[in-house]
């Protein structure tokens, strides 16, 4: 924006606001080596709150900050405070970005030699003009400074190092800094609260989240074998593995919101070890890593993938709709989706077990719908590439689905069989290698075969199209209809009424059965019924 | 690896070696962040040949180095040799890691002396401990300081910065920094060259490159309007951008080896701007900043998609297979890819009028193949989402292509004429939206519908497949066939051998036609003559 400004000969501010946490991802740094390198007037307001990686719940409370970096910001912190700054007003002249500004040196005379000097040359080297810290609860000296810093006739890249301190003045949240702040900046989603109390709302569902599920049966796995290892980017509470870091310490690592570095830190100890998970959010697939370090050299990486599918609250840019597409273009990776939290279960054996090529499995956010789990939540591997009919219709119709949307397909076809419509339903339970044995099955013996993701186009529909048709099955009269996410973005809602917008119900399901079977009066009725 | 080594409890040594060019990625931030939180040992050599962005080749030769981060290594450079260490030999005591270490002192006192104490606090204040600058070349030095690192009980993370020259010990090489050396640390890809007067063997070829063409036309569009710009990652001479860049100084960029900034950088501009390209390998599509800072605000960055497809040399890292996969399930992308030169010309002054929106266009590593361009090299907006029908066939079957395969699809067809078999040949020109009238032409006055492109599974095809089951077009007796590349890295060869090789040459598409049309001992035949 700045730079665009300036080919435009505007004169406007731009200021740039990051978190601490943020901080800790290599594009925050990819972008200060190039704004000191342009050196463009750009005000960069670092909102540090003391943790640089986001507060990682484990089960003791919030985890102290990850990376060398949060140590360099923490000694920037026990140093003399912003207050002398107005006291002090020197004028030493200070040469930065190439110009002299003497309403800059007023901050360098007082504020960086506040900040003892040294500690903030990480910035200063990357070509940014450092003032802090500043008390970010200090409303009088925050204004102060910003009115100092816009008032100079063109500082370069100037960078704000604010401090502050999370839920600061609502005591229940200043307490307990894991919760009660939006998960990510970008959206802001906490769990209900009393705001008396501030005490959050629990949850009253009978089951758990399958994020727990998947951390329970993670554990089961690594008591029996002491090779497995976690590994999640600063979402130790989100992804469950708090609780496997507090049974195996020494075996979770949080390496911070570096997403990209923790595939290629997973496939590092793949040349090594045996067996580690890499857990990431459905969103942020990082294909590039994951294609060059992981899946060309087939290294055995096991990626749990959170938050496939829709959200809820999370909003559009946590929407999980694209990981299917990109990972199961990688000719050596695995892919698989539980039906159940059962399933879930097996599926981390499964992952467990296999150990020649990258695998991953996804997995919904919210809870488990009930299913028995195995014996001390261990399960037993999957055979590879091999899914399972769940119910064995009698008439034309089939169902075939991947991940816990089968739940819906399963509901879709007992509302058609009160219909009088026999539907068979089928769990594809791996997306690749598919199971061809089954697609011809279902292709065979069905004049309809509907196949349902929580996905995007490009996923597991059209690993099943490419094989129906390079095998001719789709040549003569079989209706085969993918149902996926639409293409669009699909705002913040409860999951419910986002599955309901993006079509994918039971009843949508069962609709668009009547609607190929001719019967489109019922399917309109049908669709009516859904509120 | 270091991290595997602990934990199994060995105690060999890991070497990480790391140019100065890949210092500018993000991602080597994250992974120094991480280091020197978890303190392992582990030696990083930085092997500094003075251009902290590689050579980014200009007309006028190589251009200095972009980043800050190049300044600070500078800085380095100029300071005081290593020769001076084996002098001195005082036994400081240094604290590093939390451990102390006399035999590291001795470095302290000399080689970080040496540099000038301040400059090296990037990389300590990332927790790592800084030898150096060592002269690369002098390799007696070079053993003597990587002998005592090893020899260090428990240093943690090292950095030894290294100093080297390109092409050191051959004159031309020396003298041409931008040439002569693998283009990318992974792929030692140069051009044939005679050995003894270095000079490289000029293409015989009557076409120039497709990156050419699209830098001339880009620069067509660029005079006429004032606000494009363009943008890419340390790549000029790789993307022609040097041919634009030497036209508009001020309107290039070259953010360094950054591709996220490098996306984010250009939804900044556009969101002040009007109109800029980006340019990328198209094994390089970042798909969660495209995804979160470009296509979810609909913001009208123009991705220029370079390499797609087979790149014969470059190798599996470079393979151009997944980039239409990653983009067309972004919701609000327009994807386009020209058949031929003249084409791309026309996509670019497309990209150009494309305001609303995010758009991408694809093109292939090598030459074009001899069209007519426009006047000027400016080319005239195509009508989104229309494709074209290049040879009207008589008969049952009809060739889809995307891109410049088109050119086989047309070959195929003379092939197909020559043995009495006529056949409609389109150009789709567009991936998203895609054509559902030609579709639509296509699949009713057709038996046989091939789609051919040079892209993995999920891309072109995909889209084909979804329109044309959604609307029933798959539901009779349509035999549709999808050519796209194998599921798996094909190696290094020529791109002739790795087309023949994916089965995408014009004979595969032909044969593959002949045994649809139960013509099977022709098609064999056919494929025969490959030689």
């Amino acid at each position: 924006m700045a730079v665009g400004r300036d080919l435009l000969g505007k004169n406007n501010h731009v200021v740039a606001v990051i978190g601490d946490g943020a901080m800790t991802a290599g594009m925050a740094y990819e972008a200060m080596n190039n704004a000191g390198y342009l050196d463009s007037n750009l005000i960069i307001i670092l909102n540090n709150s003391k943790q640089v990686s986001l507060p990682t719940a484990t089960v003791d409370g919030p985890a102290p900050p990850v990376g060398a970096l949060s140590k360099a910001l923490t000694k920037l912190h026990s140093s003399r405070g912003f207050r002398q700054l107005r006291e002090a007003e020197k004028g030493i002249t200070k040469h930065i970005g190439g110009q002299t500004h003497e309403i800059a040196a007023k901050f360098d005379s007082c504020v960086r030699g506040a900040a003892g000097g040294s500690e903030a040359s990480l910035f200063e080297e990357l070509g940014l003009y450092y003032i802090g810290p500043v008390d970010g609860h200090n409303i009088e000296d925050l204004v102060y400074v910003l009115n100092e810093v816009r008032s100079m006739p063109a500082p370069g890249p100037v960078l704000i190092h604010v401090k502050t301190e999370k839920g600061k003045g609502y005591a229940p949240a200043e307490t307990a800094p894991d919760k009660m702040h939006g998960k990510y900046a970008s959206t802001l989603w906490v769990l209900k609260f009393d705001p008396k109390s501030g005490k959050q709302m629990k949850n009253k569902s009978g089951t758990r989240s399958y994020t727990q599920y998947f951390a329970e049966s993670l554990i089961a796995e690594a008591e029996e074998d002491d090779k497995i290892v976690g590994i999640h980017a600063a979402m130790g509470g989100g992804t469950g593995l708090n609780l496997f870091q507090k049974r195996f310490p020494d075996r979770c690592f949080d390496v911070g919101i570096a997403e990209q570095h923790a595939v290629t830190f997973a496939a590092g100890l793949a040349c090594e070890f045996t067996l580690h998970f890499y857990r990431e959010d459905s969103t942020r697939v990082l294909v590039l890593q994951v294609a060059h370090d992981v899946d060309i050299q087939k290294l055995p990486v096991r990626f749990a993938i959170e938050r496939a599918g829709l959200v809820g609250a999370d909003g559009p840019t946590h929407c999980g709709a694209f990981d299917t597409t990109f990972m199961a273009c990688l000719p050596n990776m695995v892919l698989m989706a539980p039906s159940d939290e059962a399933e879930l279960m097996n599926m981390v054996a499964t992952a467990a077990a296999i150990d020649d090529r990258p695998s991953c499995f996804r997995y919904p956010r919210g809870n488990g719908v009930g299913s028995i789990l195995p014996p001390n939540n261990k399960g037993t591997p999957l055979e590879i590439g091999k899914g399972r009919v769940l119910r064995e219709g009698s008439g034309r119709v089939a169902i075939l689905g991947y991940g816990t949307i089968v739940q819906s397909c399963m509901k879709a076809a007992e509302q058609l069989q009160m219909l009088g419509v026999s539907a068979t339903v089928a769990d594809a339970r791996f997306c690749k290698p598919i199971d061809g044995e089954l697609l011809r099955q279902l292709a065979r013996e069905h004049e309809i075969l509907i196949t349902a993701e929580e996905g995007s186009i490009g996923g597991f529909s059209t690993h099943v199209s490419h094989f129906l048709c390079l095998n001719g099955l789709l040549d003569g009269k079989l209706k085969w209809r993918p149902m996926i996410l639409p293409d669009r973005y699909i705002e913040h809602g409860s999951q419910n009424d986002q599955i309901k917008e993006a079509g994918l119900s039971s009843k949508h399901i069962a609709a668009t059965v009547l609607s190929l079977l001719g019967q489109t009066r019922r399917a309109v009725r049908l669709l009516d019924f859904i509120d």
